[in-house]
């Protein structure tokens, strides 16, 4: 409880000096040609680009200072010092560090889509190694209404392993597609973040009290530094955090989602980045043509965004496209127009999917309603982890 | 045995993989503003900067890809996992993870002078934290001559932590300023590398072998992967290494030397940078002017490089730059002229000694001159390990 405690006066040092140092090193960026421009604004200044490196690197060294804390006990004996944990946090912190690398060279060099697959799966390889050797429970457990078919849990062994490391892969990539808005990625990175601590915390009285524990050793200082970071990305944004940022925070909920062990509940809070993931796979996968951005187009004069559109010309439609077209119009997820050539649609991510049903709206409002759609699912995503899973899983 | 033999395959193939990605990768680093002209030739072309980063990842990679195989035994029979060496692995990799990210950070960013001295001291944290908890052997055994006075041994406690705190800051930033002629970074780190592996294997036989074999598993994917990159960044330089390479080398050097108790060794094999370090100390220090750049000059006529100088105004003299003046020409350390109002003096690097002790010579021969130097030290490092050692130490 003390090294909570202490924990959170460091993270709140963190959150002080994140602040100050993304002030201080903006400037930095631009002369190093990592800079932007807001395509959502009429004033095009230079925006420093990749901040989400300066947060990081925050996070990374409060969680070093923390290490002789958080084993502040082990180290005044240490004949029973809990090696397995130490691995634990280190794997946990190495995992992070690397996609903390991957994510800053990315923004830097601007690298290949097959690096930002492969790294993230070599980087989980430590936490796989830590889970092997500390865990190793690769079974799921059978909700009662199917258990007359598959028993009560499956063991379904090597392929937990190939999950988990999608699910680094999924979680690193997921934040990064839902982006485009001022604000977007570190809000929707900080509910999900301030959902697991609440999960923990009401779990801190559980048995596996110790899972949580260390889940709240890493979550607390990434809230802090993120808030710091949050503070210069919300609307209109002095920086912007780059893949950097999107990197570090997929990665630091997987560590923590399999590590202590609730992967699956922190699925649940990735809701509205799964739904924008499946939404946008026609045009991921290219079924749909899909230009190099996706974000809303801005309208100087109304100071409104609007959904922004994507042409398909009708001869180059294959049969395939013509079908996922017309599921989607029945499902209402698509506004498009039509003449004898060519289609217009909206581009399929999340986003527009919300100007499309609620109309233009500015920008900030736009991320709020977003934020609050995540929120809504947050408590969706709890709804289902108690009052419903106890329905579907013994207590 | 059979591990050491799969990780020389594994390295086989991280050398063709990093020769390979140099390659592929290097217009990238020119695209995102990463390059350096080379001020010791006649054309003027654009190098690609910073490609310490490509080498390192892949050392880093190729580390993790070993995990399984070496605690392969450790796999098979989870109860009796060696988890305090694993945590050992972790936390070596965790911190030349951490110098990577800082040196390219700098390479891109040119941070300041004391972030370079702040962040190798916080990336050798959870260094100390494992020696403590494995070792905390904080003895220095006194050589026989000094017996008398000290006894046998003198226990510094925590000062033994500083001491290791200081030397991964050293380490990192001796190879940084050992520096400016092509292939000499690298050149330097990969005898001091080799160095530490012949010392590795000779030390196999004794009863530190588990140290030495964890030294190993280091040295020899960082040996492959510096191989690699010496290939395109020896005379004429097609890459240059950056801050990342020296970062990446120093602090491997200084994990090795920690965790396997060898760092008295270590340090013997740097005596060229030491020597370096403490012949550019008045500069460094500022007590006679420091020019921003202190490499060779290179006169385009003769193809020859020449020992830069700097000016100092008699009248800026102080007593203490006096004395130290006249100290150094009393050991010939320094070539200089001076007319009334100033002294022209050779910039004080090892490099510049070498030119104003041999004469004008080409670049190439220069960085031969001096690696020759750097195998001669570590000669003279095995005889006073070896032969000297048995006569201040008993066996
Ligand atoms: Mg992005
Ligand atoms: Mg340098």
């Amino acid at each position: 409880m003390l090294s909570l405690i202490l924990l959170m006066i460091l993270s709140l040092i963190a959150f002080l000096i994140t602040d100050e140092l993304i002030l201080k090193l903006k400037n930095l960026f631009i002369n190093a040609g990592l800079y932007g421009i807001d395509l959502c604004k009429t004033d095009k200044n230079k925006i420093p680009e990749a901040l989400g490196v300066v947060s990081g690197c925050v996070f990374l060294i409060t969680c070093f200072l923390f290490i002789p804390i958080a084993f502040g006990n082990g180290l005044m004996d240490t004949q029973h010092f809990p090696h397995n944990e130490f691995a634990e946090f280190l794997a946990a912190l190495l995992s992070i560090c690397c996609m903390l690398l991957l994510g800053f060279a990315d923004d830097v060099l601007d690298l290949r889509w097959r690096y930002k697959l492969v790294l993230p799966t070599v980087a989980s390889l430590p936490l796989l190694v830590v889970y092997y050797v500390n865990f190793n429970s690769t079974t799921f457990i059978i909700p009662i209404p199917f258990r007359s078919w598959f028993g009560v849990s499956v063991n379904i062994g090597f392929l937990y392993y190939i999950y988990m490391g999608m699910l680094a892969v999924f979680c690193t990539n997921a934040i990064n597609i839902l982006a485009g808005i001022n604000g977007i990625e570190v809000g929707q990175s900080f509910v999900i973040a301030l959902s697991i601590v609440v999960f923990d915390i009401i779990e801190l009285q559980g048995d596996q009290y110790k899972a949580h524990t260390f889940s709240l050793h890493i979550m607390i200082p990434y809230l802090a530094t993120t808030l710091g970071l949050l503070k210069h990305n919300w609307y209109p944004s002095r920086v912007f955090v780059g893949d950097t940022f999107c990197y570090v925070s997929g990665m630091t909920f997987a560590v923590v989602g399999i590590l202590s062990h609730f992967s699956k509940t922190v699925l649940l809070f990735f809701l509205p980045q799964i739904i924008n993931f499946i939404y946008s796979v026609p045009q991921l996968f290219h079924f749909i043509p899909c230009p190099r951005h996706r974000l809303p187009k801005f309208s100087a004069e109304t100071n409104l965004l609007h959904a922004s559109r994507s042409i398909i010309i009708k001869k180059d439609m294959n049969v395939f496209t013509k079908v996922m077209l017309q599921i989607l119009t029945l499902l209402r997820l698509v506004d498009f127009t039509e003449d004898n050539e060519s289609i217009t649609i909206n581009n399929m991510t999340l986003i527009n999917l919300f100007l499309i049903k609620l109309g233009p709206m500015s920008e900030v409002m736009l991320t709020k309603k977003i934020l609050l759609f995540q929120i809504l699912c947050s408590c969706v995503a709890f709804v289902i982890r108690y009052p419903l899973a106890t329905y579907f899983y013994d207590k």
